[in-house]
């Protein structure tokens, strides 16, 4: 049996122009030239000339494009050495709704751009005619302005405008298109399901492969493992059949792990059709990971409901994989890009990597986005990032129409089917804020019990969320200090929640990225309106006008900033310590709490201020560094009740001991110390006992009264005896007492 | 076109006898005679000249049975006139696991006991052979004992031993069953499905006849309106199909509506099968009722997270039918005998006619017995009572395994087959309280999803809640004074449920059904052990072992009673006065709160005491009077915060009238009186102005000093001016200074 088989794929890649009409009837009276994949709007920006979009801002002269047709356009190769071969176009996704003619013959009609066009073009190729795909205007439900335009239809909401995205809506190709021959006889569709028995130890594999068309020839099918070596495999004869099933276990599997908890090993699994001469005629291979994954109650949340009347309790949060429960670390993800189209493997894997850096385990690819391509699951499974998939619905009531739903199906399938065999997809969830008011959708909503069974059908082994958050886990805050002056410290330490699967803490991007967005003689000070504003440092979030940039935050514990830089370190110092004090607060609340999902780790187009670690296309901000260290599988972490203190109060911490990797830990000895103007202070020494594998310990609490300095901040610093990789930092505000 | 087509059916009851062995292989040593529908332990008993296990409440002596295989037996009668005509075995269930066969060989084996069975016994007809039902041992997952047995079967777990219910597990035929003629060319199977639509004024019904082979004949449907007239219909030319739809379009269509919102108008479905010269060969017909029933979002719960992090809103639980809210007044139903199998029409119209009597809207058919039969949904339908119908699942963690998820499957089918249809149907509920810590399944089990998936395919206009409670709703107390001394009128009054599923108070049954139970020497007092505590009177439930008579409450409040008369009536007091208190207080917290659904409307054995309103088989408990008046479309209602009172006591009650029918009222005036020792005390008058539809109205607060007095009770009077209808009364305790 041949281990791999390397099969000549004849690939064309069409010559696009692409232009606009009125009705899709008449042809466009102008044609450029079109980058596929791509979007129309970055092709006609190109041929006027304009700068990029994120560089001007100028998103308004982009909206006419919503409203028009656009026609794509590539001459048909003159194929006449095609033989007995097929010719296929095929295409990974069309944004959003269009159709295919050639010449006049209109081959397919589609609404949904996350299903796969394949069309047979053989009668085509040799009468050297026009291939068009003609793209209708943009999804609008005519229900208002905004994203409720997207509430009936798989279309991404964030596109319409959102607290870190302008409104611009991509249209157009958006994923790898091309023409390639085949043999009449080709394989159509190659799938596999499996599951993971006997605790652990036996996987059950099953294989399906669908044909063209019935064949006398043989499928060959071969499962290599990561080492290479061939774990089973077979020859089936197909003697007139068109699909053929096969079946294979293997014993003591090699697991997939997220980051942190073992290895990535990746199986391949091969298959190829061949003739009756044993010729090869077509071949696929998928890559598989096996893992077991399930949400399992949060430990003490079945004792949440004791006094009658009772009601139920709450969902499942903690992430259990391949038996071993995960505390979740990670932030949520957004498209990289304002046009997905642009968007691939050269702006996925930098982000990734800082990603994986950053001690993160999961990402959760956000709702509001569009869905990642291959090489975003591809680099998640090798970098042993689990993801959380929302399926592509955000903040609307969406519609229950027999169209709409029809669309959601096969749209849900499609990208079902492309990912399901990832192993780092361990959770579904059917999209995000939906069971809150400002969305409207319930339980009863048709839209969510259709995408919860359609997970049953094709993932059954998945776990699936109907949205985000779930009762139980907690959902934002986005700010260091609300409208009522409660800081995010507080909030946090209050809470209580099964997970807490969205929270930010704002800050402003570089001086160097601001600088080169922002003209010199606007950039400091910023004001409202303008470029700032554009911006989204401004008016971004509706309820709290000064979002994201927070000048009045920062104000409040630093003063008037007297330069952009004072500005920028200030507001990035507040996201830094900000996101320190939740994440540790949520993993002291391990093992109740299970999940801690920041808000949000990257931005698709350069904003001056918000949510994100990273500012786009992927220059961390240094709040990125200090969640880094709060994610450190074990660390010396401190309990602090607020941020900003003055001359003569009694500054207290709670001195913790943070675990949650593999393994237990030897017991130590931790060293509290305080530095006020540049002066360090031993406070407290603390020896703590041997830590089990996933527990944290409390310590003591350190009092130390604040005494006068010069500075604006002052530090604890926590030393671990011979671990420095477990020392910790904490930035604190001193207020003089004229502030 | 023919409007009524009558059919003869000719049907043959078998004339079974029943015996048991150790291995479906060996004939049993002994037959007796078998009821059919029935079970094989009432059979049994009955020849064995046994006491009804009811009376004699020796439970032990079944035991045995359970583990033994029950062979039904009948000679199959010699039809040599059969002609072309086709011989069918018909059965509406057999419980729950069992094989059919006909002298050696097997015809067909099933698990699960909703399902019917439909056997060609036609090569069988003239042989003179016995027909078999074999009955499998009850099924026993062998995780424990008790109704942790049931958790990988979708037999009833009630049966296994419950607080209201003796350990007594049935098996064998249950449902009508018998032999049938029918033609070779016959229906096999009639469905349809509607939707309505534009604001109700437009019903799309769908009719789809599949038949028993190709046919050339014709099928004609019509639909009858309420009035006996011809909606629609047609005559399709089958031209050898053996699969037809039809399709017809109701404009104005006559809604269904529960009591007290409008009539109950049924439509008829008939459908006739003719030969190709025009005989009738088969015809079938189905009723229909045309309602649309959501459940929308509880006023003001959208508003429940307001503080950050936020988590997702409950689910609703407000029920609108038709568009329009409905407050559910009702009860929990459970299986009206122990054994189903005796159930039928005549036992169920009697109770559901008190239901109806009692001013309920919906019975919720509880997850732990067996479904109704089609009677029960017959007269749900014409009485219009809703149905929240629970899937057989209760208080288990059900079993994931693909064995218990198909048998879960077919039989969710079936049962969602047969009554979607019926319009009383509003609710479907995946079972009873599994998202609990004592069940501790969770959103992600798979029976759950696949139920979620089998109402969404099959019935997707209709409602369905994963279990009972979900979150939100309130469910359970079932004392009248907790184990805290609290109250259930303070425990009601300081809840804040979006509905309110399950509660109860208990109350001893009547002195004559208690003195039919229970020989004289053993009534009064009632001791611990012995046949009180095989009545349920004590030890019922687990964690309070005073259940269900609970002495300790009655002693509390009226001090030792001194006969069993004394005892059965403060009992009956308690459960009558609590159940007002927390059906008045569900009311008036609506809008949030939208249902108020007591536990438990019947009993299926006469238990000596419970938290039933009916005891075995049909008579009311005073409670049943005392709800009913709590649910009156309109009352005026008095909120107070306690039970006993003492002289001196500052008595306080709110005023409150009560308004959930249609329309409005105009306002009037309500005066209050107490009585104390037969002395009446006009306390207040209030005049209210005029109620809305739905709307209740808060009066004022009346405050009057408890005097000293003789009696053990005292009463609050409201009346309303000119509407007796709407009058009010309440009892108190008064407690003399030495209890």
């Amino acid at each position: 049996m041949n281990t791999e088989i390397v099969m000549p794929v004849n690939r064309y890649n069409l010559d696009w122009k692409v232009g606009y009409s009125s009705d899709p009837s008449l042809a466009p009276s102008k044609w450029v030239n079109a980058s596929v994949p791509g979007a129309v709007q970055l092709d006609w920006a190109r041929a006027e000339g304009w700068p990029h979009f994120w560089q001007d801002g100028d998103f308004g002269r982009y909206a006419w494009m919503e409203k028009v047709y656009w026609t794509y356009r590539a001459p048909l190769p003159s194929l006449s050495e095609l033989g007995d071969k097929r010719l296929f176009f095929v295409s990974g996704g069309i944004d959003y709704r269009f159709l295919i003619r050639v010449g006049e013959q209109t081959l397919h009609a589609q609404e949904g751009m996350f299903r796969k066009v394949e069309l047979d073009l053989t009668e085509f190729a040799s009468d050297e005619e026009f291939l068009e795909v003609v793209v209708f205007p943009i999804p609008d439900s005519g229900e208002g302005e905004g994203r409720v335009e997207a509430n009936a239809s798989v279309k991404p909401a964030v596109s319409y405008g959102w607290d870190f995205h302008p409104r611009l809506v991509p249209s157009g190709i958006w994923c790898q298109t091309h023409l390639e021959t085949r043999e009449a006889e080709h394989i159509r569709e190659f799938c596999f399901d499996y599951t993971i028995e006997e605790e652990l130890s036996l996987v059950r594999l099953d294989i399906s492969v669908e044909l063209s068309r019935s064949s006398s020839g043989e499928i060959e099918w071969s499962l290599v493992d990561p080492s290479g070596e061939v774990v089973d495999g077979e020859s089936i004869s197909l003697a007139g059949a068109d699909v053929v099933d096969g079946f294979c276990e293997i014993h003591d599997p090699e697991l997939w792990w997220p980051r942190g908890y073992g290895e990535q090993p990746l199986y391949s699994l091969r298959v190829s059709l061949h003739g009756s001469e044993g010729e090869v005629l077509d071949s696929k291979s998928r890559t598989i990971g096996f893992r077991c994954s399930k949400l399992v109650m949060n430990e003490g949340a079945w004792k949440d409901q004791e006094a009658m009347p009772k009601t139920r309790c709450v969902p499942p949060m903690a992430l259990e994989l391949n038996g071993k429960r995960i505390f979740v670390k990670g932030s949520n993800w957004v498209a990289p890009d304002v046009f997905s189209g642009v968007s691939g493997e050269d702006a996925y894997r930098p982000l990734l990597e800082k990603a994986a850096n950053s001690n993160f385990n999961l990402l959760r690819c956000w709702g509001g986005s569009a869905i990642g391509k291959d090489s975003f699951f591809d680099l998640c499974d090798r970098l042993g990032i689990m993801v959380w998939q929302d399926f592509p619905l955000a903040c609307n009531c969406y519609s229950e129409s027999p169209q709409f739903l029809d669309t959601l199906d096969q749209e849900a399938e499609a990208i079902l089917k492309r990912l399901k065999g990832h192993p780092s997809v361990v959770i579904w969830c059917g999209g995000n804020e939906l069971f809150n008011s400002w969305s409207g959708m319930t339980d009863q909503s048709k839209a969510l019990r259709l995408l919860n069974k359609k997970c049953f059908e094709l993932d059954p082994d998945t776990p699936f969320l109907a949205t985000s958050p779930i009762m139980g886990a907690g959902h934002g805050g986005y700010l260091f200090r609300d409208a009522t002056g409660r800081e995010c410290i507080d909030v946090f330490q209050s809470a209580r929640n099964s997970a807490y699967v969205e929270f930010g803490i704002p800050g402003p991007a570089s001086v160097e990225k601001l600088s080169s967005l922002i003209e010199e003689e606007d950039l400091f000070p910023p004001k409202k309106g303008g470029v700032w504003e554009l911006r989204h440092a401004f008016g971004a979030w509706e309820s709290h006008p000064d979002t994201w940039l927070c000048m009045d935050t920062i104000e409040h514990y630093f003063g008037r900033p007297e330069s952009i830089e004072e500005l920028v370190a200030w507001g990035q110092l507040l996201q830094a310590e900000g996101l320190k004090a939740i994440f540790e607060e949520a993993r002291r609340q391990k093992p109740y709490c299970s999940m801690a999902i920041s808000w949000c780790f990257n931005e698709p187009w350069p904003a001056a201020a918000n949510n994100s670690l990273v500012s786009w296309p992927c220059e961390p901000k240094p709040a990125l560094r200090s969640v880094r260290q709060s994610c450190r599988s074990t660390l010396a972490s401190a309990r602090v009740k607020r941020f900003s203190w003055r001359a003569g109060d009694m500054f207290e911490a709670e001195l913790w001991m943070l675990h949650d990797g593999l393994g237990s830990i030897k017991g130590d000895r931790v060293e509290a110390y305080l530095r006020f103007d540049d002066d360090e202070t031993f406070v407290l020494g603390w020896y703590f006992d041997a830590l089990e594998e996933g527990e944290n310990r409390i310590g003591p609490t350190l009092r130390f009264q604040v005494p006068e300095i010069e500075d604006q901040t002052f530090k604890l610093i926590l030393r671990v005896e011979g671990r420095p990789d477990w020392n910790s930092e904490y930035d604190f505000c001193f207020k003089a007492d004229d502030m």
